[in-house]
């Protein structure tokens, strides 16, 4: 048996996210097409962030195990021709045995992109938060707010696949992209829906919907029905994974 | 009569390019249908660069005339209501009589990305130049050696609109854009199919398939015969248009 780990783009667009699912096309699902028709043999997948519908990813990390050993170049090359143009494999490498996509993971990074106009080219990847002004110093407040080690109840939703719901913020900053900013937060796990509920509320808070002191007393009521509505999926990439 | 001059954005992967054609949708056509939708009159719309099916904008410039007078806010908003997605008017101002978006124009800025991978996010926005060993020095070459005033009837495809070949290039250079690189380059003026072959060429000669000498030599040769293969329109973009 050999483990071997890949790193994964894909636009998520077109797809009910990275879980196979019942109602639709996942990239689990196509990527584990793709490995049984080369490996002739099945393919279970693990990945490090299963990300939501529409969702995409530029740094996603996927582990499977193989019984025959093949070529790893010649491996990622037949993968890139069998799967659709919007999953890129982009790089493959074999792992110890121990290795463990979504286990190993030391931390993950997601990005969230907001633009303040409409955009014809980034409008499958970003959120266009028009016809408010955005206060840009509550922003940065927020997400500042989060950073340590938080119990983020009132960032998720009901996820029974997890038995706590402390995480630990490293990083958690807006910057200028234009035409519009980008939020990265980095955190050694994810809760389900965390960082659109954080984004979404965070854009309540600088539209002047909440008040900031709110966005406190929401992290710590440890409540999930506090929280704002979600932002979009199709501003959010998972960005990198950390081992 | 009032002059506007309108700023415009879009993804070109649906169009047959800026131009009304026969054979399928164009931005010219989407933008003058929208027009005529809010105007309730016909609007004949002119555009700085007369961009290729698949090629994108994101500082297209677009000039009509329009008999009443109308609120420009309001028209941004309406148009950017019916307009496609994949086309968005980033701004609109009044401006005198005889500026035209074409003949007013100093230069344009043209980029051109490659990547060096397969890509799922920028499929629809880059060239994989793949299976090959690009040579960044020959690419930098090529790029400075038309930096200047010269005859590109090397470099196009033929049109019998124009009367003559030559163009002031300002700025010819590569740089670093993660995964791949961006050709970025200003002209006075840019002739039909030019970007495009200038890229196709100086990618031949970068995967030594050509000889460096032979792209100054296609450059004097001035025979549209001798230029390499046209790089895919959807690598590049009209950037923006100074007046």
């Amino acid at each position: 048996m050999e483990n071997i780990k890949l790193l994964l783009e894909y636009d998520g667009t077109n797809y009910v996210g990275w879980q196979v699912q019942p109602n639709g096309p996942s990239v689990q699902a196509e990527l584990e097409k793709a490995l049984g028709q080369i490996l002739q043999q099945p393919a279970v997948t693990v990945a490090a962030g299963r990300t939501d519908a529409g969702v995409h990813a530029r740094g996603q990390v996927v582990s499977f195990k193989i019984l025959k050993s093949v070529q790893l170049p010649q491996l990622l090359k037949s993968l890139n021709a069998l799967l659709p143009a919007d999953i890129v494999v982009i790089s493959i490498e074999s792992v110890p045995s121990d290795f463990h996509a979504r286990y190993s993971a030391l931390y993950r990074v997601y990005r969230y992109y907001l633009s303040f106009r409409p955009t014809a080219i980034q409008r499958n990847y970003s959120w266009y938060v028009g016809g408010y002004d955005i206060d840009r110093k509550l922003l940065d407040a927020c997400a500042s707010s989060v950073i340590g080690e938080w119990d983020f109840s009132s960032f998720c939703k009901r996820d029974t696949n997890v038995d706590h719901f402390r995480c630990t913020v490293g990083k958690s900053e807006w910057t200028q992209n234009a035409p519009g900013i980008v939020y990265e937060i980095r955190s050694n796990r994810f809760l389900y829906g965390m960082v659109r509920a954080l984004v979404g509320t965070m854009v309540e808070v600088a539209r002047g919907h909440r008040e900031y002191k709110e966005f406190a007393e929401i992290l710590i009521a440890k409540d999930r029905e506090r929280a704002g509505m979600a932002a979009p999926a199709r501003g959010l990439f998972l960005e990198e994974v950390v081992y």
